[in-house]
């Protein structure tokens, strides 16, 4: 199916469109940017889960990658990544996909007790490297930066284990989601960055991570920071675009839905729920917004239409908009609000010629 | 693995626990009540979307049942299911998968115009029945119920052509999903159910049936009703206890989940985001849940427990109790919020002994 072409007939279910030209730009300047702050990119490729996306990153020299599981880390080992982060807290569950994984990459976890350092130095078989993740003041995950107590035995443990070497701290702040605006990304990011510049000081030999998207595309003064790990920046999002990560032309990532009904002036039904975009919204001028129309023009020239998705149930998607020549389509191509959450619910992905793009299914 | 001999390892990752007695329990309970109603029963498969859960409806005599897609309907006619209802306005992009689903089974859709019948008509080579979707007021979808004109242009369209029949009217009103209580369900579903107890009088040869979970759990007086074709009521969910469908002891699914990290007091990471429950959520005294721990024992009681999943992001769940006991152990059993698109996001279901239950991988 070219997309462009898609007759009346063509488009039997929500499909995932992927601007490979809006992707492969973001991932250059992203490497870009992080190459002149001087600082290593081990992106986060939970956002495409794809074997091939990944190959876009390793053609411009990224060798290390972050993921979410052993099992997402292990989809991308057998593609050759043999630098693999895994970005959630170490539970011993996670023990058997570990050492699998260890017999062909070398792995950097997230550790937070001396027990789980113990029971990994005697598990696993080669050496591993540990993050201390930290929080700022998010609450989310991690110690608190200046848990001195904690964050010392930790490094005194590590240096009395053979195969553990603390690699460094990591944070991922989820407050810069909360910004409208780059001006309110810089001030909200300062609190995470300060945090790793005091720990940079405090702990010179550790390497520092930051992890979110917003503060990685936003600011320009990485200093005191060794390496940045964003992932929703290779697709962006509507969310994105609120945020003021990114404007509306660097999203590569939509969701094209076949039209089911109009219902009434200003109203119809599309053939996408929650199934297929993800339940995920933002409240834009205080309406809630499941999803954007765009015009994505033979040329992949992106304009925003008017409208939005106002609601969602498992398989139906209420579009509201003043201009009825849309709501009258067949198909309509929707700006996902958080591509994350939207890939991860289908199975694979289509350029506009309709040629496939392999990715993971299901976390 | 034995959900109730896990060891610290053993849990690798999120999954779901279906509770096969319990599942058995809704469905034998749904089809004696709608047998005694003196209806017909099509319940909706999008909920488990598993043949083996099929098979326990076709145990109990179903024949017919209600699908949101020709490739929802396809998995389970290649299971042997012979009436199938495709819950989801018609588009033209449907008919690849209508002209495949017809070799083999007898179909029903919700056609919404004169055009569109004329062209499956066309398209179709065997007989087909429709539905008109109803809306009495909730604005989801379909024609409003006094729209008399239009619902008789659909009938007497279909009396001129040959291979298409009407059937009946088909109305799901999402708005007894907002009732907290059985009283307020009652009050709701009066407008859905006047609705089609005027078109039974107006319209004495059609069939009407009503699809929705709470109205059809609770209400007892289906007089003038013909059909009903709910789906949730199968497994229910935390949701549906707020409304007052069912009790927790109703529950049939729960996500096991592996937990990360106790953060502070009263405060843990669990191993299960947006990708694993779905970001739905529901407000309980003005607070939003993501998912309601419970103690589900070996002899299967299950026990509500202190707390709420109070945040989402992709992969991590944050959950905040004042059981100390909870947030130190080393999985928690999550009753989900929305359980259609939690068993969604996952490739299988296990039962308690650790044996898998089949089901289809995404929509």
């Amino acid at each position: 199916m070219n997309i462009y072409q898609t007759t009346k007939q063509e488009l039997q279910q929500p499909v995932l469109l992927l601007d490979e030209k809006r992707c492969k730009r973001n991932i250059s300047r992203m490497v870009d940017k992080v190459n002149q702050a001087g600082c290593t990119f081990r992106p986060h490729f939970k956002t495409h889960q794809s074997r091939e996306v990944g190959r876009w990153f390793r053609e411009l020299g990224v060798t290390g990658i972050t993921t979410s599981s052993p099992s997402m880390a292990l989809y991308f080992a057998q593609d050759g990544w043999d630098d693999l982060t895994i970005a959630f807290p170490f539970f011993p569950g996670m023990l058997p996909g570990l050492k699998e994984l260890e017999k062909f990459a070398s792995l950097r976890l997230f550790v937070n007790s001396v027990s789980h350092l113990q029971l990994l130095s005697e598990e696993l078989l080669n050496p591993f490297s540990f993050y201390i993740e930290i929080d700022s003041g998010s609450g989310r995950s991690g110690q608190y930066y200046k848990n001195h107590n904690q964050i010392k035995k930790l490094i005194n443990k590590s240096n009395g284990l053979g195969n553990c070497s603390f690699h460094g701290f990591y944070i991922h702040d989820g407050r810069t989601y909360q910004a409208r605006g780059k001006q309110q990304i810089i001030e909200i990011a300062n609190s995470p960055y300060s945090a790793m510049r005091y720990l940079k000081k405090e702990y010179p030999f550790a390497q520092t991570s930051v992890g979110d998207t917003p503060s990685a595309s936003i600011l320009d003064n990485f200093e005191g920071i060794d390496e940045l790990t964003p992932g929703n920046f290779v697709f962006y999002d509507w969310m994105q675009v609120q945020i003021g990560s990114c404007s509306l032309d660097d999203v590569a990532l939509f969701a094209v839905l076949p039209l089911g009904q109009k219902i009434s002036d200003g109203k119809a039904i599309l053939h996408g729920g929650a199934v297929h975009l993800s339940k995920d919204m933002i409240e834009v001028n205080e309406t809630p917004q499941f999803g954007k129309p765009v015009h994505y023009s033979r040329d992949s020239t992106i304009m925003e239409m008017d409208g939005y998705i106002s609601a969602l149930s498992q398989e139906h998607g209420t579009l509201v908009s003043g201009d009825e020549k849309l709501l009258n389509r067949d198909s309509v191509c929707i700006c996902p609000i958080h591509s994350c959450l939207t890939a991860n619910l289908h199975s694979t992905y289509l350029r506009p010629d309709g040629s496939r793009i392999e990715k993971r299914i299901l976390s």
